[in-house]
């Protein structure tokens, strides 16, 4: 009778449990595929308003299957700047901040620098007598502090110098400074298919160690300004070092060649937030079919800072009246984001 | 009745089908995961043999948790040469057939090529002596067809070029000449979780159009020899130009470079076939934990060719001495490879 029943039961629930395990696997699948809590609340940081929505509506152009605007997800390429679009640069870029601190720890070695410029004043903590030497006394301080070791000792300056150095207003890790809802659209980018790449100003090495853990891109997809390097052999084994000439400056017409050197292909969505990354925004613009360009401006002088037009670094000026022009979206930080930083 | 019987079967079938349910899951899952035919059977055109052996053995090695050989998937970064390591580089490389193909075609826009060495010779149907005029003959007719044109240009010039032209042995395009093992190998590293990159002293530009639907390689993890762009505007758009000045020579010295600058950490397994992969291969073995280098040598002269330490086009002599001395894993095309290429 038992039997009998299964059987009977079995039978009739047949076609039934087939349909549950189909519904089941494929739900299975897509829970599988989509774990990242960032994507069950995508932009949750992000206040309901014109910028959100350029955003949603975009990536929903691209993704939708059948849709003329529809892009293969081989070709969703989307390029952000760094410095100011992913987190902040003020008051000063935060590779400066290294700069500084890496004179000060290694002036124990160099007991000539207490008698030349740049390196006397940054000695004497006074940074603005050094910057009076302009673009050579830059230069000099690159070169002391980003030259002569090999790659694997650079990285490791790096990430020695982020585990300890605290940005001066927050009094918390430079990393901390990242913004909260550009994480967010880097995660929301991903979870539809595209590859996400940083094309910065700032150099490759200096970001590579530490953007895989902080932004979820990994070093092979950081486009930065690049200096030379050199194939030796020390101790027995070959080692890269680091050689005081810049190869590429990844900095306005420098970022869409970055691009074409690195990527290779025209991307379909840009992020920046200053004029330096103009030629990168019109550069993905002038493709065909559907493009994105979005420009964060520095609104919020309480969360943040409030900056543009004649601000020193991160000067917005031509690359706004382009945008306003050509209608690309501007991120306007106090009214469109919850947050800024995670810990706020 | 049968309300009741449905639930007595429903009750005891609970746990069966639950049990079902997540059993077909999990094989559904992994069947998504594996749905390349390629995975089904991996390496499959690969003798059994010490090549095959020790390549099952270093991804075993690297991907078995727990093992102190483990290495983590964002590691997982294998390189390969492209010309004699992915496709056929004989009787001359597939680019320099490119060139010669290219001065032809653009010839009538030259008149005054009939009276200008190397482009005099090459119309006459003299290579050798154009190549008389050694590296400068060289430079020329590489900047006569490489350089001048917008990015998008060249990239038009090389598809439509590889979608007439026939490799003069085997009267097929080009493309069909890639070593098929090396096409499931490339295959089997990425279902293991590698990311796999050509590091060739080729032409990035001349690659990229191509190696995605060859290979499964795209553009941005694709790293020649790159000459230097402009960004120009043209008709009222940015465009970059190729300009006929080398930035990188991706070859020897400039393989460990080229990697360096564009992945930005070192690979887990190389990949070549000559003494220009030698110092690719020294840096990927320089590493710490489990490495692999490999070496592919051209023994058969019936389906490929045969040449090794006295070729002029991938003379394999300092990298053999080398690869023989640190063990590394040798390719015997004769007697590793069921076939070589996929028409075979």
């Amino acid at each position: 009778m038992e039997s009998a029943m299964s059987t009977t039961g079995g039978h009739r629930g047949g076609a039934w449990n087939r349909a549950i395990v189909s519904l089941t696997l494929l739900a299975g699948c897509l829970l599988w595929a989509l774990t990242d809590a960032s994507i069950a609340q995508p932009l949750a940081s992000w206040n309901a308003g014109p910028a959100k929505q350029a955003i949603v509506k975009f990536v929903s152009d691209v993704t939708m299957e059948g849709a003329t605007t529809f892009v293969a997800p081989s070709d969703r390429i989307a390029v952000f700047d760094n410095d100011g679009t992913l987190w902040s640069e003020q008051p000063m870029y935060v590779q400066f901040a290294f700069v500084l601190d890496r004179i000060r720890a290694m002036a124990p070695q160099h007991p000539e620098w207490k008698d030349r410029e740049p390196f006397k004043s940054i000695l004497a903590g006074d940074v603005k007598a050094a910057l009076a030497g302009g673009e050579t006394a830059v230069a000099e301080m690159m070169a002391a502090t980003h030259a002569g070791m090999t790659v694997d000792e650079f990285e490791s300056q790096v990430n020695d110098w982020l585990a300890t150095a605290r940005h001066p207003r927050f009094n918390r890790p430079y990393t901390d400074l990242v913004y909260q809802p550009m994480v967010e659209l880097l995660a929301y980018l991903r979870a539809n298919g595209f590859k996400t790449f940083i094309v910065s100003g700032g150099g490759t090495e200096f970001m590579r160690p530490w953007t895989e853990k902080v932004y979820g891109i990994p070093p092979e997809q950081v486009i930065g300004s690049q200096g030379a390097l050199a194939l030796e052999t020390r101790a027995g084994v070959p080692v890269l070092v680091k050689l005081p000439r810049i190869d590429l400056v990844d900095d306005g017409a420098g970022k869409p060649m970055g691009i074409q050197k690195q990527i290779g292909r025209r991307p379909l969505a840009a992020f920046g937030n200053s004029d330096g990354d103009l030629e990168m925004l019109q550069w993905t613009m002038a493709g065909p079919g559907a493009r994105f360009a979005l420009i964060v401006r520095h609104t919020d002088g309480e969360r943040e800072w409030a900056y543009d037009r004649t601000s020193r670094i991160g000067t917005l000026d031509k690359a706004w009246d382009e945008a306003s022009a050509k209608g690309w979206t501007m991120v306007d930080m106090r009214r469109d984001w919850k947050k800024v930083y995670a810990f706020q």
